[in-house]
């Protein structure tokens, strides 16, 4: 079996992605030969389903790269990512003897992902984390290049760090018992990777639409890997966010005040950036940015993946909270728009009215949406 | 005014540690002067007590440099250094509207400094601080190269980060509110600094000591600044505690394992690192790394700050604990121990036998210690 590697850039600490079906079979190998210094002990967390279904894979190869493990279920829906959650997975953390060589391993979807991350990058000042994503999504792009985060009631990923892993391991597979709405809302991040930085990724998707969506073997390893690539790209260019990582937030300002609007209930969040998307396509055109057959491509891409939950979040509201973004600088709300596929710009031009006009043909869209 | 600047020369993010008598006054200047982006809004994280005795001054510079803030007050005590706490302000910083180009000052002594400077660096992946520590530890060593912590009922400090501040503002004046005991305790630091690196400081010790017991405004700026030159010039050399940062922790071991016997009621932190100072003077000669003079040197110099806490934690409690250190490696205690006044070394040669004769040798100490 030949191992796809993607290596994440980064100056201080460069690491690597891998990328393979089946790859969960040796999961404990890779982890042994990655990490330098051998774990003093190892805690996966993960949630009772992903255990249950993909949990002996990667116990097994725990146990053949002798290393000291226990497993420790956590719930992974959205509402479970808050600030509370995270002491009882510290203490836990204590309780089983772990110390600062020892590791964490993150396996399962964007929430896991997220907040075991951030539980990793706190506890005696940062240990080593691990990220074994099992959604799209996460495959694509949480689990890569750091950011972890957990939720207040006062928002979303208010609080978190920035701490990368020491390794990312990848096994498509997984995908096969994800449902077909979650991988749907993963495929969106796949778009969002075409349209800011990969025109063939976005072709690809246009023309073997149908591969895709029946996750093909292949075709999943091409989009995969080709995400990865131009996140691994981005983020060792910017880690911190200062600038080109931003791009990466295509779509994401509408799409996070849909999140907000609907209180993270209504849409997955690659559905809400699937709207956003259309939305920010719509924007760019009336800022005079984007050519007409780029939105065109967009929407028509976004759309035949099906329907999505409808959007029914008023204008009004959509604006307040857009201008409430933590990406605002200074409050004016910063876009990144599609100059072509595969180019984006980021502007502060966009105007009140014109969120207010992609928020309606939101609703139109939506008006003429059969199923959901 | 001439204000003494020192610079912890962080490769990333070097910062000034500033000190003078009165420096409280030009706070808000300072800030403005140093932090590059204006603050969007600064928040003052305070106790009651010090915002009683020492807001004003703080409060008025902030108004001069046309800073936006607020006040918010806090526990603290030991008790309140825990996780379960950080939440609550988090969630202040939100409600003031605080963004990535916030600025947190945390105003007090060390449960302010290393609970507040976390909370800063997790809230929305990190925003600034400034540390302005109003107790002579704080001062000499706690405000200084980002250690960030928090308690959980597993253990202290076993949450934290990495997060160094933007400034650290010394005002010498605000520890003539500060308690004998706090004070002392923080002249414990001090001996520390001048036995790991700095003979000419310990022997000022030595030979003013009843000014530096005065608090002589002299004295003290003495006593801070070269304490504060020497932490910087560790922090600057290894900023992770990788290596060279460790020699920080002489006295700490024993000191630790001392305040975890009696659950952190009983010694302030730096009275436990005077014990463990003696402690380690005792060990050093017993593994024929300390010579005799310098033990009694040592030993004496702590004395004369008066009488301690009585030690009364038995030999195999404390040599439980010492093993359970988060500093040991793979199980085996490293103590750091003089090989003159300046100059240390890190063992991991010390037995479990020379321990119990060091503990024997703090319970004689304490039996024939009179008052407390």
């Amino acid at each position: 079996m030949r191992v796809k590697k993607i290596t994440v850039k980064l100056k201080a600490s460069p690491y690597n992605v891998l990328l393979e079906h089946g790859l969960l079979h040796q999961g404990g190998g890779q982890i042994a030969k990655t990490l330098g210094k051998e774990p003093s002990f190892t805690t996966v967390v993960t949630s009772s389903r992903i255990r249950q279904l993909w949990g002996e894979k990667l116990e097994s190869s725990l146990k053949q790269a002798k290393l000291k493990y226990a497993f420790v279920e956590i719930d992974d829906g959205e509402p479970a990512k808050h600030l509370a959650n995270v002491e009882p997975l510290l203490r836990r953390f204590s309780q089983l003897g772990m110390d600062r060589n020892s590791l964490v391993i993150a396996f399962g979807g964007g929430v896991i992902g997220d907040s075991v991350g951030f539980a990793a990058s706190i506890y005696m000042r940062g240990i080593r984390v691990v990220q074994v994503p099992t959604t799209l999504l996460a495959q694509v792009d949480a689990a890569i290049g750091g950011k972890t985060g957990v939720n207040l009631s006062e928002g979303k990923n208010l609080v978190g760090t920035f701490h990368q892993p020491s390794l990312v391991l990848i096994d498509p597979n997984v995908l096969k018992t994800l449902s077909d709405r979650e991988y749907r809302a993963g495929v969106f991040e796949v778009i969002k990777c075409g349209v800011i930085r990969d025109e063939p990724l976005f072709e690809f998707l246009e023309n073997h639409f149908a591969l895709v969506l029946r996750r093909d073997e292949t075709a999943l390893m091409r989009i995969i890997s080709d995400s990865v690539k131009i996140k691994a790209e981005i983020v060792a260019a910017d880690e911190r966010e200062g600038g080109l990582r931003r791009i990466l937030n295509f779509g994401h300002t509408i799409g996070h005040a849909l999140e907000a609007d609907s209180d993270y209930k209504k849409f997955l969040h690659g559905e809400a950036v699937g709207w956003g998307m259309t939305a920010a396509a719509k924007i760019g055109v009336l800022c005079g940015i984007t050519p007409v057959k780029v939105e065109e491509r967009i929407a028509h891409l976004v759309s035949s993946l099906g329907p999505l939950p409808k959007v029914t979040a008023s204008e009004k509201n959509m604006l307040r909270l857009v201008q409430a973004d933590k990406k605002t600088v200074l409050g004016v709300p910063h876009f990144i728009l599609a100059k072509q596929i595969g180019r984006v710009e980021i502007t502060n031009k966009v105007q009140p009215s014109m969120i207010e006009v992609a928020i309606r043909e939101l609703h139109k869209i939506s008006a003429s949406q059969t199923g959901h």
